[in-house]
């Protein structure tokens, strides 16, 4: 049974009063002054039904949300073996930028959804792709059905003004042989798709396919494979909350990938995906409601992977 | 559809041309002496069909598994704060018995089974469980349903023999405060768990509690509530396979949990436990033919949790 | 010229302001009851010459300040070899009692003035010494010519009760090979003799050796040779003041070793040994007066390596 | 008593069989391509003597020494504050270029002489010389009396092509706000001052002012105050050999400075300066014939701090 509006009404109505408990990202302006009080809901089921509460037309900055898409990407252009040479699959087990585990694996990041991992994979795709800002933009725009998501260059530009952190992690993987292209341009592609500006809507449509067996919703065209479908989602549900996916999978009980400004995304797979945003984050990085949200949803809908 | 004991064969014999490529276990005589061909698989339903194939019946040093089993017998006995406050939920990106993320996190360790974590486990049962190893042993035949269950006293012995680092690491969390216990008594305990003899068959069915919503096989007692068993699976899925756990997901898509000893068991909520056995371990400390077999197991049965 | 007491007492006057800016070490209550404005000095020349001020005759506990004498009853009873095979003579970059470094670099600690490196020597002597704790108690009382040293059995106790991260320190060593002894034995040595109560008189007479070619005071007798006394100097240098050995060379210009007990004894190759002692440490575990009248006693008359 | 032309020829040859057992630096092809059996010293008097052997007019690329040359006019432009507020003293216990160190303590590197020390030198000369690169060519000219001293720019060249790990070092500082220009000419001038070529006499000359209380050769100019030479010195002894300075302080007793080049300058203060030049590098990347050769010399010459 699918749940009603009123349902997702109420799980939102429920957490709500978490909102004030956590801090919207403020490294960057442009995150810092979205309202903390935004709060929505979509669910996205495989035969095209969509269910949704609150915010949830509202786009948002889906900042690391785009590591699963950038990544998407790479798997629809490069065997196996490319990817998996020059990223792990495994945890970090440390904060989501750290550059202590990359120095100590010799520049092979742990997965491709800490920075340095994403970094490898948008360094993948700088060297195959003609004109990867573009191609994300026709391949979301795609997904989504939705022609009008765009690349917010406000935040873009505002990551760019502080990148030293990644400029550092690009430049010490690239001491390590392992990033191909000059480091600014990369970045360039890195911030863009990180500042893609897209709403609950728009996610959990994009990301049905991963609910799926691979394919797209409507199931006119095969995004990846069955197999691959599965081994994104094994992906997210061992390394996609940064350094909270063991409390994620314990408490939520489904893959998913979070973006600091303050969205997530998870999936059911055979069955539905879904998007939630509340900007306020956790300290892990991860959005305190959403998540509540999502342990409640999961809950009363009786879904779980495990 | 129940697999057949032929397709269970033929997994057995596809995967068999790995034995050779690993290495057994040689930090103890008594687990180095274990002949390097063993394989077994026992798949147990949770209407209680049995399927195996191979060495299923024969017993061997069940090693980190039991982890599992006491971190089951602590949730029986304390309630989750007491639990989580002491152990964290999240996978380690670090070697298993890796000192450094400990010291760097005060005492507290990423989660019940690495073995920093299964020592706190082990030292809340010692304060609370009048007999500890008397209780596991009385806990796993039950599971088992079967009596002749016991602990290789030569293997608990020989651990001790070798239980320096694992002391260093129980004196780390005590002068933390995160160990209330004298250090060698509860490596006494930790170590005769580590030595139980267990066949696939009995592990088989020993964790089919967590595919069948926390009850025993047979349904005859909860073992744990609902919500526990999906915790615990979460648990195995992101922490499970020491710092393989990205890896299996990807391959396997199942929780699991791997012993040195070379058993793996791993769960289809809902459906399945599974138990594999080979000696013969990849660099990560896992089961090398037992990972493939599940693997291929898993593609053959058309099972993943993703 | 030598000092005169008067400049003695000005230069304690000077840095006696500093007291209450320190934190006296309070991790054992033995410690911790130490008052805070005792200050004392004592130097004292390769002639015999002892010139002092403020508390100079009061006994403490010199902790620390032990490990050179631990080191240099090693180096009159192991080659060289034995010794630096199982120690460094690195600084550690690192808080004293960090296992991380220990971890990365398979039990070898960096040099034998931190806590590894300390028990490694303390491990050397219990399996060399037929009576460790008596050998060293007659070798101090011989070198500061006075038979009323003794070891704070109360100290000595309480750092046993509190011994937890040493024996997690020693029984990481051990699993690496490189630690031979039982490990509370050794501990027990190692406590006592960091247990040693000395004035800042004993202890300037006790290390005059190193100030004077390995001689004892009055050149009675070669304590270690004149190399040793130049090589334990040259550790001192870069190793004597935890992870603030930089600091100290750079304000004091001595060879000079601390203890958490407030003393620091320091060396002028070739004319004097020098000890003071103010019980308030700094945030590197060194006494803050102590390190200041040193630094202005070095300026006063004129000494310092550079 | 000075050292005769042959006691330093008697020094040479004594060390020249270890020639074969280091590696000459390879990171570059510029210095892979020196001759491996080059062997020189200079002895450079207080009062203007100069003793020589083997290769001592032959200029080579001095790298890491010049990190002291840059400290020093440092120190003639900023006030101690600004200078130690953004780079410590004490030794790092980590290889020479290292991030995590880095990392952990908030983009303050340990000291001025491990190369992300040395970029925060460079960073303070970019800001307030108006030719920072200019500015060094004179000074050293001006110290060794030879306006014939150059930048390889050959040299200088491939330092910039394989400046990946520096400019991940620069970028991470930045990243914790200590570090004020653009990377890229900042590494431009690191590289340039790594690539003087100066002879063991140019350098023996350039480096007397922190053997004569600060004054230059012939004692006409100030370079820095007798204080200040006296704390290079002491960051030098505890600093100057990579993570070999304990092993350098403990076999040759004197404040020194290597670089990859296989150059070693030394100094006893109050008396001389030294340079030695082999180019094959021991594991922590100091000459190993030339700190043989300068342990060797303290011998035969009786001298030492310690």
């Amino acid at each position: 049974m699918k749940p009603s509006p009123e349902l997702l009404n109420d799980v939102l109505d429920e957490v709500r009063p978490l909102i004030g408990q956590g801090r919207v990202a403020s490294y960057i302006p442009a995150l810092e002054e979205v309202p903390a009080d935004k709060l929505g809901v979509a669910v996205c089921y495989n035969d095209g039904d969509i269910i949704t509460a609150g915010d949830a037309d509202e786009p948002f900055s889906i900042q690391s949300i785009s590591k699963v898409l950038s990544l998407t990407l790479a798997l629809q252009n490069y065997g196996p073996l490319e990817i998996w040479d020059r990223v792990g699959k495994e945890p970090s087990g440390q904060a989501f930028n750290s550059m202590i585990q990359l120095e100590m694996e010799h520049g092979i990041p742990r997965n491709p959804f800490i920075n340095a991992g994403a970094l490898v994979v948008c360094d993948l795709l700088q060297s195959r792709l003609s004109a990867p800002r573009q191609r994300m933009l026709e391949f979301v725009r795609d997904l989504s059905a939705n022609p009008h998501i765009y690349y917010d260059k406000t935040v873009a530009k505002s990551e760019m003004d502080h990148s030293d952190r990644n400029a550092a992690i690009a430049y010490l993987m690239r001491s390590f042989g392992n990033f191909s292209n000059e480091v600014m341009p990369v970045l360039q592609t890195y911030f863009h798709y990180c500042a893609l500006r897209m709403s609950c809507v728009d996610l959990a449509k994009a990301f049905n396919y991963l609910a799926n067996k691979g394919l797209s919703l409507g199931a006119e065209k095969t995004i990846v494979s069955h197999t691959q479908s599965k081994q994104v989602n094994a992906l997210l549900a061992t390394c996609g909350l940064y350094d909270g996916a063991g409390e994620f999978a314990y408490r939520v009980g489904m893959p998913g990938k979070s973006g600091v400004g303050g969205g997530i995304v998870a999936v059911v797979p055979g069955e539905m995906s879904i998007a939630v945003w509340s900007p306020e984050l956790d300290p892990s990085g991860n959005s305190l409601a959403g998540t509540a949200a999502l342990e409640l949803l999961a809950e009363r809908i009786g879904r779980s992977i495990f």
